[in-house]
């Protein structure tokens, strides 16, 4: 059973702000957890249910592992609904893994807000074999819980960097194509296509789309047609969906 | 300025049972009610600050329009960041209005239960012309507060109803898409087309997919390609998303 000292200095990661101060990152529940465990991940400190504990047999080496029951783990969860597992690891080992890119299209993200899509956005790019994603400095942090958890375990697959945008795009020596309303039809013309040395997609702010600074580095501005006419955008996480399906079809 | 007594009245609408029982439903903040004056709907009850009144001269004249402030409009938001206006309305309204479906393509979902999901997919059919949403009976209401916020006013320019599905399908006389783990590579054949008569693209629950009574209907089962082979599945409104602009895709 766990101390009542230890179960206290765990439950201030329930901050967002402890977290960053310690470089570390929480993952809850059953499913995310499992991810982890299959990604072979180091973890720092495993709390979990005696339920949990006792179908997870084999756990790694790294971790220092804690029997709690439902009240425990109610007073560290940042869940509404606690379930199970607790797991808080280093964040370092997100950038230490080795990661190829194969589908040769990066993801830019210029001031993306909401966690929700930034999750939403590391599982989809998960899903088309997409493996590299560059935020702006100012977007949400990919180590926000709720990024985390809507990841559905695509961020241990995905490289995640925050860097200086105009900066970064001015380097990259690929086309750049971005999501804007005054962009060309998707669907007319020659479409999209990735050539062999790869390709930046570049997705805005929620509200505000993407920055004139960035927006002078897109080299193809486009535009998924508005066919009803009525709706003023699309929900960032779903034009780069659309983009991303478009840019990859064969 | 408000009474007391309506102030208390109104602030039980906070809770979902309530706006069930009254048949009503609330929509907040500027942007959102902006919509709903520009929509020409039949407004309840407005209850605004003073700022949002002056900036606004003309309002439904079916409207009870009460002055309140900051603290005031704390009491009866469901929102974080409550947001200058409050509007109710009759859920009658939505489905008097006289909606057509010029795109020929039915969006159907079954057991759909996140409202961030059923919001954003409304919010993009909207974006792509689809009017018509059936919701199988025991998906989430699209009277949910935070299904109506996040159609960005799609809600407004939607059909959606609620129906047995599965017999909806079976006198629907109309292929059915659906989307199945199992199901062709939507970027190999002939690629998805929608018929004259039209088509239903059903999308199946956040963790358990399509039910097997409406698999029995579905004609034609499809699978966004797993290209990075490493994610399990797609969040629900971004594979809708996807596969609404692969059918409408010239």
């Amino acid at each position: 059973m766990i101390s009542k000292n230890k179960l206290k200095e765990l439950s201030v990661y329930k901050q967002q702000k402890r977290c960053d101060e310690d470089s570390v990152f929480v993952v809850e529940g059953v499913k995310m957890c499992d991810e982890i465990l299959a990604s072979n991940l180091p973890v720092h400190t495993i709390c979990a249910t005696n339920s949990w504990l006792s179908s997870h047999s084999v756990l790694p080496s790294s971790a220092e592992v804690f029997e709690i029951d439902d009240v425990m783990l109610e007073r560290i969860s940042g869940l509404k609904t606690p379930n199970e597992v607790w797991m808080l690891l280093d964040r370092n080992i997100l950038y230490s893994s080795n990661i190829t890119n194969p589908s040769g299209l990066t993801i830019a993200l210029d001031h993306l807000q909401d966690p929700g899509n930034l999750g939403t956005i590391i599982r989809t790019a998960d899903w088309f074999g997409i493996r590299h994603i560059v935020c702006s400095q100012g977007s949400v942090s990919c180590f926000n819980p709720k990024v985390i958890q809507s990841t559905m375990g695509g961020i241990f697959r995905t490289k995640i960097e925050y860097a200086d945008l105009p900066a970064y795009l001015a380097q990259c020596n690929k086309p750049v194509f971005g999501a804007l309303l005054n962009g060309e039809d998707i669907w007319q013309g020659q479409g999209l296509h990735i050539p062999p040395e790869g390709a930046v997609l570049v997705i805005g702010n929620e509200s505000k789309g993407i920055t004139p600074e960035v927006q002078n580095y897109v080299t193809h501005r486009v535009l998924i047609p508005n066919l009803g006419g009525t709706a003023e955008s699309l929900n960032a996480s779903v034009a780069c969906a659309i983009l991303m399906a478009e840019m990859l079809r064969k």
